[in-house]
């Protein structure tokens, strides 16, 4: 890799890898809209050389401009909302689907044959095996945003056997580490922030998760990308640990470090809203195989998560809070 | 059903449902741009009182138009040049992915919420196990058209999961029968019309294929949506015969038939195209738990076939030969 395009390079995983790569001495360019990235996360990046190209990844001419001159993109723009999907339902279709069509016809365009996915575990819907192995079972999606991200899986496949790019395709679990700002911990944390007696839990905090430290995610998706170079074809790698935690755990976690007692107060069944997985926990041995393993467990990705928190009172609060 | 949207009704298998809805008392729209829909196939059911919606599906208000007091949809338009996917790679996007979207989302304005989907076998990409089960591995995919019918998968999923649709999703093997245009069949009786003393293969004529009889799909597919009448939810299956032949064994029950005894020139290996794939060979336990089995094999499938050649000489030979 000489040059990277890295879409939605300034989210909290773009950023991360685009750090990353200026550390290894690679060019980098980050095509961004800011709806969910922050310009406070690729100060430090653009100081560093990396070019910015902001705006919608839907506009072509803007993405002919970013991917010029890469060898490889990071492909990790996507609308994130998942749980509001029902609300918008083409969202996923144009924002997901189809930008990442766009992205492989820019690509194609300039000669730039690597691209890196940022799928998602919940493709696999609700799955009969744990931990759940990448040649699982063809399930049917209950999301749209699964939905649209098995349509851009699709995509870089056939990229790759009609046009010999080299696909790498990871399903993620949920990430946590520095620049989170999107999800359960967060969303606990500011309510706690608001009202340190009370907190509202949706679902009956069973609900099993799997978390991965981003910076561990980071380093997975760079071994892969390395092993695989440039050889033609598409490779799936579920992203993981191996353990699980309940969202009563979480909560119990972040309590501990705030020193805080809360009345909890819960509402709902097995899972939180339509589409999210009761558990969504990866079979991540064949990662593993090319020498990669996490740097932290959960709880201490937690942790590391709740230091950044307290590093960035500004980023962090000021904030209406998210509500999944 | 009392009132049934057929998208590609003027197609092959469309029409096939067309006639076969009419004969069970049930109304009929059909929506088609006879891109590759033909006018003759329909005729009778407009007789019969259907109506006609003509233009693109990509049309929203021609769709709403056609949807309009329908409870039920078969969604069988796509793009079928599979071959020639490559040479235009937002095509399926275009006509299958965005189409099947904008068809769920005319479907959720009026409130019909079955919708009965042609996916297709070539969704288990290279799949290791034959005959291929509804729970095989989730493959990496090989052609556009495979991936863009893996989204259209998913995006119907999401909407039983989201909207308490009833989703049928058949995974059909090629189909043969009365109103077939386009597949090996056709090309070998127009090539051996034209010059019945030379035949050109592509491939080795050693890619095994399994077929199935149009009204055979028809009744798998009746029986399927009679199943699962409006309950929520998402249900695949795949649609096929047992048995498999290879393609000299087509070509050998062709020539027989036209008495003719062509030199034959094969060019290329085990498959014919990239994306297409050297074996699609279903297994139907699941359709068959239902009640249904088909009717003929596949050598009296193509007899059917020839059958219809033969009384249909304007139809089947006054067009340029395709070349899949």
């Amino acid at each position: 890799m000489e040059r990277v395009l890295i879409t939605g390079g300034a989210g909290f995983i773009g950023s991360t890898v685009a750090d990353r790569l200026l550390d290894d001495g690679i060019q980098v360019a980050i095509l961004d809209d800011f709806r969910t990235g922050r310009r406070e996360f690729i100060a430090g990046a653009l100081e560093r050389g990396a070019d910015l190209f902001e705006g919608d990844i839907l506009d072509r001419d803007l993405l002919a401009g970013a991917v010029a001159g890469c060898d490889t993109v990071f492909h990790l723009q996507a609308n994130a909302d998942v749980r509001h999907g029902l609300d918008h339902p083409q969202r996923d279709l144009h924002q997901n689907t189809i930008a990442t069509s766009n992205v492989l016809e820019a690509m194609r365009a300039v000669g730039a044959k690597r691209i890196c996915f940022s799928s998602t575990g919940s493709v696999y819907g609700e799955p009969e095996v744990f931990p759940t192995p990448e040649g699982a079972p063809f399930p049917v999606q209950t999301s749209l945003y699964a939905a649209s991200k098995v349509a851009g899986e699709g995509l870089i496949g056939a990229y790759a056997h009609g046009y010999g790019f080299t696909g790498i395709i990871f399903r993620f679990v949920s990430l946590l580490g520095e620049r989170y700002t999107h999800g359960h911990v967060i969303d606990f944390y500011r309510a706690l922030k608001r009202d340190p007696s009370h907190l509202y839990v949706l679902g009956d905090g069973r609900q099993e998760k799997s978390y991965l430290y981003v910076q561990d995610c980071v380093e997975a998706m760079l071994t892969a990308a390395a092993h695989h170079g440039d050889e033609p074809g598409a490779h799936v790698y579920n992203l993981g640990t191996d353990a699980t935690v309940v969202v009563d755990d979480s909560i119990a976690i972040i309590t501990d470090r705030m020193g805080v007692t809360p009345a909890i107060e819960k509402e709902g069944g097995t899972r939180g809203w339509a589409g999210d997985s009761p558990l969504i926990h990866l079979d991540t041995t064949k990662i593993r195989s090319l020498g990669w393993s996490p740097t932290l467990t959960i709880p201490e990705a937690i942790e590391r998560t709740l230091d950044w928190f307290e590093t960035e009172p500004a980023i962090v609060l000021d904030q209406e809070p998210t509500t999944s």
